[in-house]
């Protein structure tokens, strides 16, 4: 048997702060072009996040809180006296930048609690915050990453096969990732034996990003059509559904990647179980349910068009593209943070967990 | 308010007959390129099949019928006294072109019958079985697209949007289309306002084919991923699903193109009725159930590659890639066929129905 090196998992980096720089790996020409951006301002450290080049809620937030320590440089170099009055512009630009992750605003909301705390050079400082939400990011990785492998090993008696959606790796969060993270420790225990991956259209975050993290982990991956997800499920390997999050609201709707509504009710349907895997900062207390949440529309051209811009549709089609969708609390089984596991959440669970 | 002209519908044909010639529309290049292909032999015809220059499970029954023309005209002209003998191995390589739609075994199985009955030169009488066949596919949709409509009026209170999976049009048929033929009725009678057409990955048929024959006939059309289809049945403008079939077996579970499953199941979830409109020329008594039905996969490269062939996603991962599902009768509200409807299919009501 071969041995897998836990440690050796989690081998590409979203980001990179760098003497003042932020490095953003450009997603969008992932696996083809492994290449990194370098952004000096917030606005192009916002623009980024608009045109994802980095995507995925945890990853958004921390790439934000980089975007404030270079926001607070440059207005700090401006005005000593007024830059906390004149970053707030930053602030808000930066936190519309994206609408539906919650740890967006999140992020910058914890980096402006630091910013009123502060009345000198504000750099040092909020690196140092910044660079605590990167690295308590991936803790809550590995913690998540423990307690959804505990979850997995409670239920089966044998190694399953599990299907993801969307990229939730090391690619969407400060590292390891959410439901990858999972899915990488409990590949690791022998708890699970194959993963099968959403190409998770239109963006093809699965065959792009998700597929690209596997390979480099040796975990064996195969690649699905959206589509085919309910026809996988009926084959009877699919132990568990795994997925991530860009908002879970107070009652435990979680809002994520468009397709995983159908994924939950296809495996509702097959009785295979939905585990849901987001850090506590991804838990919107401020939001009764999913239908509060803002949910992100792209450009039409996404459908309509190939990636490299060659028109697949007939002129005169006119296309929907919603990015994120609904999950309602009912058909979820499980969420892991990093503060513990909710079976079957409720308003009461998950107040009860945040309160911890 | 804009008159519809029900006639000036169905303005695209998959193939034509010419002197002695098929000419195949070259599905796989549309929309950007319409272009006929010519076949002169029936090996060249049943290599078209299985490439899918034409698909559809219809649209294959009536290519196969003029292939057997062509086989025969080429048997009759090597041996006058053996070619039916010969023709024997024409018909079982066309037979296995491709495996799951069963309109093809039932369009060969019918020009053989024929065949049974000849004693000189084949040719007309064989061509004339085939246009036959072709005719009265185009009659069936007529026949259809009237009763399915019928079914969307008694349903409804006003006019709806509905949802419909991969090309079911004149491409996929003899002319009209089954889901499609239904859809060009009810929407010229006012019944549908707008149809969602699933993009039907991996091959694009709704964004490529479905949306190029409903922009023609001026009837809008809106793409959508097809992961977003229960998101979309959320929002609660979608009265029916309508989609087609590559076969139903005796029981009313339904065969059809990958991801129908996941509609039907989303569909149920959300109280959306599911219509299936297909001929009696797709209903395989001789199967009692989608258990019994080969369901053909295709390359894997289909997921991992664009249609350009570049490639998408990492080296070393693998994809999965059936191109069909098997949505079960307890699914589905409703089948349409030439000879009538069946509400809530069962073995019993399929039965009686074929036996009218």
């Amino acid at each position: 048997m071969e041995i897998k090196h836990q440690d050796h998992f989690d081998s590409v980096r979203a980001f990179e702060w760098c003497d003042g720089t932020l490095k953003l790996l450009d997603q969008r020409l992932l696996p083809e072009v492994c290449q990194y951006n370098e952004y000096r301002n917030v606005t192009d450290v916002a623009r980024a996040i608009t045109e994802m080049v980095v995507r995925g809620a945890p990853a958004i937030g921390v790439t934000a809180a980089y975007g404030v320590v270079l926001a607070a440089d440059a207005r700090f170099a401006e005005s000593p006296a007024n830059w906390k009055q004149l970053i707030i512009e930053d602030l808000s630009s930066l936190a519309t930048a994206r609408p539906t992750a919650v740890n967006l605003q999140w992020a910058i909301q914890r980096m402006r609690e630091v910013i009123d705390t502060l009345d000198s050079n504000p750099a040092e400082r909020l690196l140092l915050e910044a660079q605590r939400i990167h690295h308590e990011d991936v803790a809550a990785n590995r913690r998540m990453g423990e307690l959804g492998a505990s979850l997995i090993k409670d239920h089966a008696h044998n190694s399953c096969a599990v299907l993801t959606h969307c990229n939730t790796g090391s690619l969407a969060t400060g590292g390891f990732g959410t439901a990858l993270g999972v899915i990488r420790t409990a590949y690791a225990s022998g708890l699970i034996n194959q993963v099968y991956a959403d190409e998770t259209r239109p963006w093809l975050q699965g065959s792009r990003l998700t597929a690209w993290e596997l390979v480099q982990d040796r975990i064996p991956v195969t690649l699905i059509a959206d589509s085919a997800a309910a026809h996988l499920m009926k084959q009877g390997a699919i132990g568990w559904a795994i997925v991530g999050s860009d908002r879970i609201t107070a009652n435990g709707d979680v809002i994520n990647k468009i397709g995983t509504y159908n994924v939950a009710i296809a495996a509702k349907y097959h009785r295979v179980k939905v585990m849901v895997v987001a850090p506590t900062s991804t838990i919107d207390m401020n939001t009764l349910n999913g239908a509060g949440v803002p949910i992100e529309t792209r450009a039409e051209k996404e459908l309509l068009s190939t990636v490299d811009g060659k028109r697949i549709a007939a002129p005169g089609a006119h296309a929907w593209n919603p990015v994120f969708d609904v999950t309602p609390a009912e058909l979820i089984d499980a969420i892991i943070t990093e503060k513990g596991i909710i079976l079957s959440p409720t308003t009461e669970k998950v107040s009860n967990l945040m309160q911890q």
